[in-house]
């Protein structure tokens, strides 16, 4: 249960990220099922398809959406940037110091 | 010619961000032409194909960038993100004030 939390809360980012290169009918699928959260048969009975239709078609979107993650790596560096910009804030909350200047540089390499 | 400079610069921006999801064949156009600085004379000689086929590859490899960019924007991210970058590390140099918050959620915000 923890992994299927996690697996949805990435296809969620991966497709916040990449939906724009999407196809209306794969949006379609990934919108019921990730973000409605609605079940196979729900979508099947929905979009009057097979449960298979729907399975074959969910799992070539997350493929694409993960071939996308891995040539461009958007989320991953959001991901980098958030913490980067967290330990940032903090360290400014405190007082200035050297590795204000060294998480600086590394934001920067980042783009 | 100033133009010209400023459209190559932003091709191998754009280049760089996506160049992943281009094809070796476009590749390949794309990196004699903005990167190696080849005429589409001597392109069409280097690949033995017309000039017109060389500026119609050209050509649609732009449009593609262009056409990533537009969905992606990593690239106009990046400008904005450089932008603050530069102006939070001066007001470091200085000292800590309301503007610093200001430009950590800006920054925060873009992603």
């Amino acid at each position: 249960m923890h992994d299927e939390l996690a697996r949805t809360m990435r296809m969620n980012y991966l497709y916040d990220f990449y939906h724009s290169l999407l196809t209306d009918k794969q949006r379609g699928y990934v919108e019921l099922y990730y973000l409605e959260d609605y079940s196979f048969s729900e979508i099947a009975e929905t979009l009057n398809v097979t449960r298979q239709a729907v399975y074959d078609n969910l799992k070539r979107t997350k493929d694409l959406l993960e071939d996308y993650e891995t040539n461009l790596g958007m989320y991953a560096n959001f991901v980098k940037r958030q913490e980067l910009y967290a330990e940032l804030k903090q360290l400014l909350n405190d007082k200035n110091n050297d590795r204000t200047t060294e998480i600086l540089d590394q934001l920067e390499s980042l783009d």
